[in-house]
């Protein structure tokens, strides 16, 4: 079963300010703003059970924030820059801009 | 009583993107970055009970996107841009410049 993502055109504002709206969720889009290939839900150093990170990264896939693709039995994160640019410009760059430093 | 209302210093971004992602609190936030002059809760055009009106704008006011004074019996609303601004460059003009055109 491929996993659902809502179109470019379909992204709506307050979903996408909602999904970036949680600390974690926040962490999970600056590690993949900053990497230049696709992470792997693990690999994000986040501090929380791996079922509360499922339920996070379901909010900003569903949001339209992230695209994953199943690779094998792990999942591959990508950040939809150019999604979120194209309908809401200025908005990533500004939310990035703005995220606190998190612990290496 | 005075109403209470975060420091500058103090406002964070998860807050303050959950604040703005609700689409009557987008009403809100819209009306007063487009207004010269303080607006009473009532002025809007918001199309919900007074309750819930009154929970958007505290939840606005909490997160320090808004200035509420009381007047009389009502309360004058106006947007904290300078302070949001400062704390976090772009991120407003890139919301209000997203937001979806709302009926007059």
């Amino acid at each position: 079963m491929s996993l659902q993502h809502p179109a470019t055109a379909d992204l709506v504002l307050p979903a996408v300010l909602h999904a970036l709206s949680d600390p974690h969720r926040l962490q999970i889009v600056q590690a993949l703003a900053t990497s230049e290939t696709p992470l792997r839900c693990g690999t994000m150093g986040l501090s929380i059970t791996k079922s509360t990170a499922t339920h996070h990264f379901r909010v900003l896939r569903d949001a339209g924030v992230i695209h994953q693709v199943e690779d094998g039995t792990a999942r591959l994160n990508s950040l939809r820059r150019e999604d979120l640019d194209a309908r809401f410009p200025g908005l990533l760059d500004a939310v990035l801009g703005a995220v606190p430093a998190v612990p290496a």
